[in-house]
């Protein structure tokens, strides 16, 4: 029996995670779950997974649950999320909450020597470096789930480290794959959100189109495996069925393959170095599959993969800048404030500005987030009318 | 350094070790060779490769090879080929020659506790059950040569044994995929030896047309990897990319991609548990490739596949048999003295008129095999008008 905690759990990673298990119940268990804002979902999950300890993000939410249930151990807020992080009663604490507050609750499991089934990608792509260097030092061990890195993560096992080539993140390209420049000027938040092939929330999303999502995977590919970024490829593959390669030296490739589907990356980061079979999983049928296609991806149109080698290969603060800027640039194309294009100028122009330092701890990691949001946010008041 | 002994080294598999060990010269040595017919090509081949022991298959080449080299180890036909598995000098042994004689040669190298790079299908079809049992008492090894099953050998490295669900083994399809029955008629032999694309031999080529070749390769999976008929599955996939996949219990899918190259899985069984780097080895190149395409197999037409699961399922003598009135009927149908669509009845009548009996000695495969020969060849004598 693993005993879980979930960061997260009424997210579309969360909810997943707990399709999972509710289907493979002498497996695994909930230990806590934490949610943000949706205080409502959090209770039926408390009804049907019992956990022993709850953090919610807000303090109405932390009110009714503490009255409902007054023998659960209630958290609230970011320190909630970080004790969860902590539980002795854990054996996985799966990381599915966004932003920063992911990696302090990271660093906590590092420090108890957990297992992170890792979910939140600013952990590695803003902390990577202080993250990698807790690594060395703690038992600790960090499982991809992702679905692009745990098919790389699983396609690594056909081979050893340093006899890889390269890794192929592969790319769905988007709900915009193809658009032009022109077309893309004047395109509606509401397109954005249509995702081809996953199912997913809304930031993540919108990352997805501008192909910041792969951006931050390639830098997070980066850290998570030590491959060096002219090693590591991205393929538009709109069909999502390959979920990520690895080419060996021999030109081997191995690729991981299945229906797109969250819910199996999950399970594996949970079970790995075993798996196991869940009824909640579905078979590809290649037979009834469309074919398989492969594009280069249009870095004259869409800059969110290019930005981010950019900033990857500079390394210290800038994935943390890139990241953060990325952040409140979607954040304000949401609410309507800039218009789809202007994300990657408001991530490029920060960049521009941004003063690189190290990251080697946590408050280096939030001075560069903190910078460049403030920075985000002062160029973005240049582009509003 | 590994000293490699090449049994049909003037064979397409052969020679396309060689050019592996051409191009690796740091990594590879060649110990010994054999071939068949060609000994001019053997001639120059020696004079590159400079072996210590050779074994050519007939008189007047092994006449002329002892006359021009008196200080090299000549051997002459079956026996030397057996000689040449046993050899203290060689770490692998290559067996890429073609039929029955290619069985005794991988016995003998079992026996020596060899590793044996397996290009010879018939081991495994014909003798699987002795082969198995031998591997069980010498510490021998047998890692496939064969572009599928070394896909397969390296995707069963994504999971454990006991959680494969099922293998997926590709095929192209051959040169008459998609043709009807009226179609394939009064198809000719030239007509049949144009595979798509892969460039072997006569023999596997027609096997590619009739899917015979594939099933070889299911009969050939089950004996390798110790798994149930049920649980392999064959997969029309024209392209040839992606070359077998394995999915596992949580619908995971691993599988190995590359350029058609059978230089890829010979250095791969030359190397495992390594890759090596090889200037002659291609990089697949997604962006330039077309659609990755499935169907199933068109078993109304092409009963190469059932009729290898019958045969398979059946077990004991009768792989065997299945193999060996494939070879004949391939044989006359080269020869102008059957038609295509007649193979499958070849095979199917020699199956059916077969007394199955066990296969746990090499007599017992040697009966098997001649038996269904002979019966083969008699079935062929009705047809002929």
């Amino acid at each position: 029996m693993k005993n879980i905690t979930i960061l997260g759990s009424t997210g579309s990673i969360g909810t997943n995670a707990l399709e999972v298990i509710r289907n493979k119940s002498s497996e695994f268990n909930v230990a806590a779950m934490s949610a943000h804002y949706n205080h409502k979902l959090l209770i039926e999950q408390i009804e049907e997974f019992k956990p022993s300890y709850v953090s919610i993000g807000t303090q109405n939410g932390y009110e009714e649950i503490v009255k409902k249930y007054p023998d659960l151990e209630v958290y609230l807020g970011n320190e909630g999320l970080k004790k969860l992080g902590t539980l002795d009663e854990a054996d996985i604490v799966l990381t599915a909450v966004s932003g920063a507050v992911g990696i302090e609750a990271t660093i906590e499991a590092i420090k108890k020597e957990k297992r992170i089934a890792l979910a939140n990608k600013e952990t590695m792509v803003a902390a990577g470096d202080l993250i990698n260097n807790m690594l060395k030092k703690y038992k600790a061990e960090i499982i991809p789930v992702d679905s692009e890195h745990s098919a790389i993560y699983q396609s690594l096992l056909g081979g050893k480290k340093d006899e890889v080539n390269k890794i192929i993140i592969t790319a769905s390209g988007g709900t915009f794959r193809g658009k032009t420049l022109e077309e893309l000027k004047d395109v509606r938040v509401e397109d954005a959100l249509k995702h081809p092939n996953w199912s997913m929330g809304k930031k993540i999303t919108i990352d997805s189109s501008t192909l910041c999502n792969k951006g931050l995977e390639v830098i997070e590919a980066h850290q998570l495996f030590n491959v060096p970024y002219d090693d590591i490829e991205v393929l538009v593959h709109p069909q999502s069925i390959i979920h990520s390669m690895v080419e060996f030296n021999d030109m081997s490739v191995i690729a991981q393959l299945g229906v797109p589907d969250m819910k199996v990356p999950i399970q594996y980061a949970f079970t790995y170095p075993d798996r196991v079979s869940n009824k909640v999983l579905e078979s590809l049928d290649f037979k009834t599959l469309s074919s398989l296609t492969f594009d280069e991806v249009d870095n004259e149109v869409f800059k969110g993969v290019e930005y981010a080698y950019l900033a990857g290969r500079t390394g210290q603060s800038m994935p943390a800048v890139y990241n953060a800027a990325n952040e409140i640039a979607v954040d304000q194309f949401i609410n309507g404030n800039i218009k789809f294009l202007e994300i990657y100028k408001v991530i490029k122009n920060t960049m521009d500005n941004h003063e690189l330092h190290p990251v080697n701890t946590l408050e280096a990691v939030i001075k560069a987030d903190s910078w460049a949001r403030k920075e985000a946010a002062r160029i973005i008041k240049t582009y509003v009318k």
